[in-house]
């Protein structure tokens, strides 16, 4: 991903933290010189792995293990007009952030871990008040149609492309004019990683 | 895309809507069985065509003319508690929406036509009564910095996810449930794709 200095973000709490804010993952693998390209919610799991899982009739899940993916998770993003600038030589843009991940694809085949896996995963969304897995033979069974996955050495390059190019003033300026446009979730992470 | 047919959407009209709307790609193209990724806008045209444009310094656009790409637009999505449904039976999920686009990149190097494309793309942006890109040497001389680029033989894929293989009364009951969490985006999409 191209990603000039002022853009980059290396801090890897805030890498996991937008990684658990915004989980849904677009997945790339190659095969025959074309990309593979799945939507697939990732976690990061108490052991610190990333994990997700896809469907067997997923092409996806047909790669050979231990191949090359790249997990892309994208932020709040938002077309940022020139008149959002206080300054006056502006151009229009468009301010977004994106976590890429490579790594290698892992299966996990054992049927009692992927239980393990499927309870921690409905934990993360459901919190401690939320449906749980039933301990049914019904839903173990749907377990057979499923791959579960993990990225083995995960490597992170993450872009927060929020203006950290302009003075403090334009910054201050364009999350103004987002929150007026309805734009908060964009403005609120604009905020955190800038000086606005 | 793994794409099961009560999920597919073929509707070019409805298709091209959901570009307009969603109009900030994933582009994927592959260099040394590698994918080169770019976070990039890419709008339909008068002309019918969809064009994009990156920085020189991008990688992306020292890729060779005519090379293939994917150019992905992802809309509204939304994690589906098995609590949003009126039925028993059911596991967690993820609502989403992604139409995938595959054509060949062509670069535009005409420099009098990418003045005439920058300004149609600002007005695609900015409508009828927002910034103007000022016809000033200091503006023109912005364009020399940039690659505009359109897509040759586009060929899309739609998936819009959205529960069609469940009941009508469960359709209901998650499009009431997102609606209940502040989910509006994916919850309105989803009224207008179903019978919900």
């Amino acid at each position: 991903m191209y990603n000039p200095n002022h853009f980059k973000i290396t801090d890897t709490e805030l890498i996991e933290s937008f990684i658990s804010q915004n989980p849904f993952a677009t997945v790339i693998s190659i095969k025959n010189e074309s990309p593979i390209v799945s939507h697939i919610p990732i976690n990061r799991f108490s052991n610190g792995r990333l994990y997700g899982h896809m469907a067997n009739s997923n092409p996806h899940s047909q790669i050979e293990d231990n191949s090359t993916i790249t997990a892309i998770f994208s932020g709040p993003h938002a077309y940022i007009s020139p008149n959002y600038y206080k300054s006056e030589f502006n151009v229009p843009t468009w301010n977004y952030s994106s976590v890429h991940c490579c790594g290698k694809l892992k299966f996990v085949n054992d049927k009692d871990a992927v239980w393990e896996l499927f309870n921690e995963m409905v934990s993360i969304y459901e919190g401690a008040e939320g449906w749980r897995l039933p301990n049914e033979t019904k839903f173990k069974n749907l377990f057979n149609a499923i791959q579960f996955f993990y990225i083995e050495s995960p490597e992170f390059e993450a872009k927060f492309k929020f203006n950290q190019n302009k003075s403090v003033e334009d910054i201050e300026s364009v999350i103004d004019s987002l929150e007026a446009n309805g734009e908060n979730e964009v403005a609120k992470l604009m905020r955190e990683c800038t000086n606005g």
